[in-house]
């Protein structure tokens, strides 16, 4: 007998990816203009002109044995010393490069973290709507995803229900701002409060809950005033899982990193237990290349005025529509709600107008849609006619 | 409590890993050129001109957000189609891209692989001396890696000892040729008996046991008339797994593939198990720019004459000194018999010649040492003296 539990999970797949694959097919049949493709999250956007030039001078000009070869497993110490200091100057925190580990992308950052955290039988908790592999990668670490309900409308989280979750097998709590689905930042009052429940939960415990911050959208906020509080300022037992899909636009590359506060006193025997977990999980280092051009553009950011413009014309768009949206401070994706109970057949009605995007469900939040809006802003003008004529056949 | 399994894992290391920053360390501290370092297989030798003029040509004219976009989780398309027939002209196999998956290399393509395959309890065979990650990768997937011992001298199979490691939780077993470390090639003849062994045990058992193929080595053989079996010609119920970090020279761009052999009735499962291993370990898509460099050098080799020069070199050298050595049939490492009992002092006292190299305890194989020879020449000439002084040391 096969591992049944991953085989399952290969033929299902993640909706996300299922419908990455019908987009793919129906835009060989009636051309990729013609499909109005809001289901994933890769970015339109292209890396900014410093990537570009300092691939290129990286590729030219070192000698390709040091390109391409083996790094430390925790990552090159250039580029670790380089990132330390930088969040150190952003967000004065005190890291040094023995609290970075360079990770294969975000879901890498995670595994990986789980795996160095949780034993057989421990609980995770998170705020739904939350990304759906959570779920995949805490089972796969012996632990129990455990989503709590964020509050309704606003998505914030519902400190009610948190401390009901909270209990003797809790290990880690992670959050996602700004948030994939719905885009809402937490803002300081909530990390906070956040903070100030889980310490007080893990003193009466006796034992800590982590905090682990998945920050892969942390540099796509739009407005003015919007901030994204740094997790390590508010509680110590803490990491921060970091990717450079979104903000450099390289999704494909897979490179990102986990951040360890060495403000909790067991921050060696964490970074250990990730070392082991990247070990046994087969990560042998973060791809090489990729390493060395962090280690130049790590303060570089896409253009994501693109993001913030389609935004803005979809929600209003949309809500001119009689769609009911929340408007997202961050991140790409805009939260619809659904006209009818089910989000799926929504979904799939939208599919007969050439629209594709996300039922809710699958981020554990029924009665919603994911709409990735990571598009070219010609997508958007194109696919509104769509949109009103999949309004129109709700009769809002 | 943290995950203990994965702290301590990240604490101990391995020992190649260890010695990889002593090192390190250690050639910051009296100049590169005065460590002779046989620590590592990180090659030596730099990626072929065409894999260098591919990557500048990619990173200069394909759309960025195309060349670094997500891929499908199995891998592109393009690249996947192009290893099948690649595959199928040279193994006459009848793959199509289907059985192919693209992964982060050898280590991903084996946890990815194990994942898939076994179930809590499960047991994996392989022979010793073998590659020490094997254990920590099938102790993550849940299963127990039985080292079954090689031959004495020979370092081929004994069959005799490896009828009876099978039973009825023995759900795979991986070989490794070339093989790290001892260098050893199974011709056909072995890898028949194997197959014909593996098939006769199934049946009575009345379920497959799978063979694993590592071959990240299968381009490194140096002597006219050595061939490596392709595994899918002589047993249905086989998985290669192959990465581009020795062949290419691209140990740090983490790119390889597992293949699905198409002959068993289950490869499907079998493909969907790999599908979901790889989604529930974190790993999203192989690196995306590699994938499409793949999908044009796919053919290609790293110039291995320097190997072949360095192994014909240091075995007569040792061999004149009083050493006993297991001349190598290909990869790049050299199983030298140590002349005490206690390999680990051995290699304690070459590091006070300032050599570098792994005792062959950590590969299940005691009284030996690991030489990898993927060094500069050079570095081979200014080691002979050292090596020398070594062997008098002991009144070789």
């Amino acid at each position: 007998m096969l591992n049944e539990k991953n085989v399952n999970l290969g033929k299902v797949r993640s909706c996300i990816r299922e419908l990455y694959e019908y987009a793919s097919k129906r835009k060989a049949e009636i051309g990729a203009e013609n499909v109005f493709d809001f289901s994933i999250g890769n970015p339109s956007v292209p890396a900014p002109p410093e990537v570009l030039t300092a691939l290129e001078d990286l590729v030219k000009n070192t000698n390709p044995v040091v390109l391409h070869g083996y790094t430390s497993a925790q990552g090159g110490y250039g580029v670790r010393k380089v990132l330390a200091d930088y969040i150190n100057r952003r967000f004065e925190t005190r890291l040094d490069a023995d609290c970075l580990y360079m990770t294969c992308g975000a879901a890498a950052s995670l595994t990986i973290t789980l795996n160095a955290l949780v034993n057989r039988g421990d609980q995770v908790i998170t705020f739904a709507p939350y990304f759906p592999e959570y779920k995949v990668f805490c089972e796969h670490a012996g632990a129990k995803l455990v989503a709590v309900q964020s509050e309704e409308k606003t998505f914030r989280i519902d400190f009610d229900k948190f401390e009901k979750a909270l209990n003797v097998k809790t290990k880690a709590v992670i959050i996602n701002s700004p948030n994939n689905p719905s885009g809402v930042v937490y803002g300081a009052e909530t990390i906070r409060r956040l903070a100030e429940t889980l310490t007080a939960f893990s003193e009466k415990r006796g034992s800590p809950v982590y905090l682990i911050s998945d920050e892969p959208y942390r540099e796509l906020v739009f407005d003015d005033g919007t901030e994204v509080p740094y997790v390590m300022n508010y509680y110590a037992h803490s990491l921060v899982c970091y990717s450079y899909s979104k903000s450099l636009s390289l999704p494909g590359e897979r490179i990102g990193y986990i951040a360890v506060n060495n403000a909790m006193d067991e921050y060696k025997d964490v970074y250990a237990g990730i070392c082991g977990a990247g070990r046994a999980l087969g990560y042998v280092c973060a791809p090489a290349l990729f390493q060395k051009l962090i280690e130049r553009v790590y303060d570089k950011t896409s253009d994501i005025n693109v993001y913030k413009f389609n935004r803005d014309k979809l929600c209003s768009a949309l809500e001119s529509y009689g769609f009911t949206v929340v408007k997202p401070d961050g991140a790409f994706y805009l939260f619809v709600k659904s006209p009818e109970a089910d989000a799926a057949a929504f979904a799939e009605r939208a599919k007969k107008y050439e629209i594709l995007f996300v039922p809710g469900d699958d981020f554990g939040c029924k009665g919603y849609v994911r709409v990735a809006y990571c598009v070219a802003p010609e997508t958007i003008g194109r696919a509104l006619p769509a949109f009103e004529a999949l309004a129109k056949s709700y009769n809002l």
